[in-house]
C-alpha cells in the first residue's frame, strides 16, 4: 500500500491587507501564531524583510515547516505548508493566516510527498521510540 | 495575460546516500553550495538536526526559498526550491542536490505561483529600481 511521509498545502492568498503582509515581525508573529494555533513545535525560525517591500520567511517546526513570501504591492502571499505525522493540521495553519492577512480570495491545493510502497507496514514519519528532538542549531 | 511571479519545484530524493543526508552541517553545505552555484543571494538559513536522525532546514534567497526535509532511515529527501524571476535557474539547485545526495531515484514536478492577469503590463517581481536588501533580520 503506497504511504505518504508527508503532505503539503501550496496557498496562494490573493487580496491581502497589505499592511499584514509588508512588515517582517507582523509576518513572523502571524506565522508562529498559526504554528501555535495547530499545536506544532517550533523548532527555529527567520524572517527577512526586503526593501522597498515583501517579506520572506520560514518556520521549521518538528512536524516540517512552514515557509511564506509575501508580494504587498500585488496583496499576494504565497505560503507552503509542510507537515508530517498525524498530530498537526496544515489546515489550522492555512486558516489562521488566511484570517491575519484578510484575504479576499485564497486558492489551495494539497499534495503528498515521500511515497513510499509499505506493504503491510506502517510508515512511521519519526521512530515511535524517539521523539525527542535535539536543539543543536547550525548557524 | 497570464504572468507568475514565481516558480517552484518540488522534488522527491529516494535512494539517497544515508551519510549525505543524516548531518545538519552536512545538509546545510550542500544546500548553501547549490544556492551559490545558482547565483542566488543568500538572505540567510537555519537547518536543525533530529534525534536519532533528519534533518530539517531552509535557505532564504533573496529569489525566494529552498527548504528541506530528510529522512536518512528511509534514504529520502524533500526538497522544495522557489524562486523568482529570471536571474537564477532552480535546475542547477536541483542538479547539485541530486549528486550530494547520490539520489538513485528523483522525481520532480514545476509548478507557476502567483499567477495574475496583467494584460500586457510585465509581472516585477520585485519593483525594478529597488533591489536592495535591508539585512535585518527577526529572531
Amino acid at each position: 500500500m503506497m504511504q505518504a511521509l508527508g503532505r503539503q498545502i501550496l496557498v496562494e492568498f490573493y487580496q491581502c491587507n497589505y499592511d499584514a503582509i509588508s512588515n517582517a515581525d507582523v509576518v513572523a508573529q502571524y506565522m508562529l501564531e498559526a504554528c501555535q494555533k495547530a499545536n506544532a513545535t517550533i523548532v527555529t525560525h527567520t524572517f527577512h524583510e526586503f526593501s522597498p517591500h515583501g517579506v520572506s520567511g520560514a518556520v521549521i517546526i518538528a512536524e516540517s515547516h512552514v515557509a511564506i513570501h509575501t508580494w504587498p504591492e500585488y496583496n499576494y502571499a504565497a505560503v507552503d505548508i509542510f507537515t508530517c505525522g498525524e498530530t498537526i493540521s496544515p489546515w489550522v495553519i492555512y486558516k489562521h493566516l488566511e484570517e491575519c492577512f484578510e484575504s479576499g480570495h485564497a486558492s489551495s491545493m494539497e499534495l503528498k510527498r515521500g511515497l513510499f510502497d509499505m506493504g503491510e507496514k506502517k510508515l512511521l514519519f519519526k521512530p515511535e521510540n524517539t521523539p525527542k528532538i535535539n536543539s543543536a542549531v547550525v548557524k
